[in-house]
């Protein structure tokens, strides 16, 4: 369409943006909580923290959703990216609670791995979000977020691998794939979030 | 809006009334399934019953959603709701069956703490349905089966705790995880019809 | 409705055809995955490159979704039946992954049985796939999908109750319990797309 003029509510964008900021603060968080000498109980009380302040932001965008007339893109577009945004967040939150609750002794160095992933994942996917409003540069968000899963793919099933080697006993095997399953989630989280903007984006343009 | 006449096919308030009546035999069944001595194979084939007969109300409202021409509100809401009351009966189906397939011997007293919870959420819901037709009155429901939903999370937590605290073998705690699993399945399956009830409640008024 | 003329793009029919006939390959590797002597790191190759193929197809049918205009049926039918065979095949390739990832020895024979019930799922939903068309004759399809789900879930219990019967160390259990479970994933999504072309029939008819 060569020409467009349609009235929006601008602030869904910032939404957005406020959302995955969340994230970036939620993945912060999960790899402060994989340092060693971590004081586990304050890092997940401020990990809750952050998640309620999520959902603030979610039930924010739904809350205009059905409140709007006119949105800037599809209605169920827009609850798709904020659950899926959410979705993030819920993930991150269960892994950092399963850390804590096991008390899990010794993890093993690709979980770090894997939180990178999630910490990139989460600064791209903030970058991307202001970017929504012109529906620019966004090809390049989605195929670097579908790259890093890749490659979070690759490293949990090492993961897996090395949880049946023999190494460990049952019991913390049992605890240790409930937590790198629980990365391995929101890594995926991501990509559904990717794939939700890259359907949008194509809808639009 | 201060004034609405819209004829609707009344019958849907009643299916989903019948719906979560379903659900107050299934929670019932559940804690018949744990209380000392019982027949389980009896109470997993009266839950089979009980399952069989929710699939069948469910079947109803997706029937009637799709030759009905006015719906009491949005088609895509009463599919949401159908299908969320459904997977609540599934979920505690499915815990009935564990507990008789995995012959478990001992369960931990906190299985009965949240069994009670998912008889308590079942009877919120039988209790809200008729409510549905003046959408008046629905917000106490949700924000009391956000509430139990956040008691049962917190017993969930410690059930998990003690499931690896070092009391329970391996096989047990495998067998235990997925019965425990499965009954907060069923609790945050409750606190999403909530959430749905909340938002056609937020769309209609 | 006696007489209708609506100009369709056929090749989405095109398209779900081929969408079905990677499940057919999907199953067919499984099995192979499954037998004696399997080189199971080719066969794992060949999951893969199957899988890639039929993201390709699902890509095909959504990007054609939002560029046509006038769709055979409801646009989020389509959606739904596109995602819903990919997420079949997403579980095959999950659960041969899985053979290949946790290198177990001894896969009990019952595993044969569930591939078995998926390759005439698979079959089945490739025979139907053409009579969407014409939405005729459909609901023998839709039937026979669930009767082999019924199956499916038999043998599922069976398979849990040997794992857990004292046979298998806690490790193997946890190993052939997530193959077990993939297997009955991607049976309950053949029931999955068997449930969705129901409720497209009812709607088209």
């Amino acid at each position: 369409m060569a020409f467009r003029i349609r009235p929006v509510d601008a602030t869904f964008y910032d939404l957005f943006s406020e959302s995955a900021q969340h994230l970036v603060i939620g993945a912060g968080l999960l790899a402060e909580m994989l340092a060693e000498g971590a004081d586990r109980e304050d890092v997940a009380q401020r990990m809750r923290d952050a998640e309620h302040a999520a959902d603030e932001t979610t039930h924010s965008i739904v809350r205009r959703v059905n409140s709007t007339f006119i949105t800037p893109f599809d209605r169920e577009d827009i609850y798709a990216l904020a659950s899926g945004l959410d979705d993030i967040m819920d993930m991150m939150d269960e892994a950092v609670d399963l850390v804590l609750l096991y008390e899990v002794k010794e993890l093993p160095p690709e979980l770090s791995v894997q939180v990178e992933v999630l910490q990139q994942c989460a600064e791209l996917t903030a970058d991307a979000m202001p970017r929504l409003r012109s529906m620019k540069d966004l090809s390049e968000f989605w195929i670097e977020i579908n790259r890093l899963e890749n490659t979070g793919d690759k490293t949990f099933r090492r993961l897996l691998a090395k949880l049946f080697s023999g190494d460990f006993k049952a019991l913390e095997v049992l605890k240790l794939k409930d937590i790198v399953e629980s990365l391995e989630g929101a890594i995926d989280a991501f990509e559904k979030v990717a794939n939700t903007i890259e359907q949008i984006a194509v809808k639009e343009s």
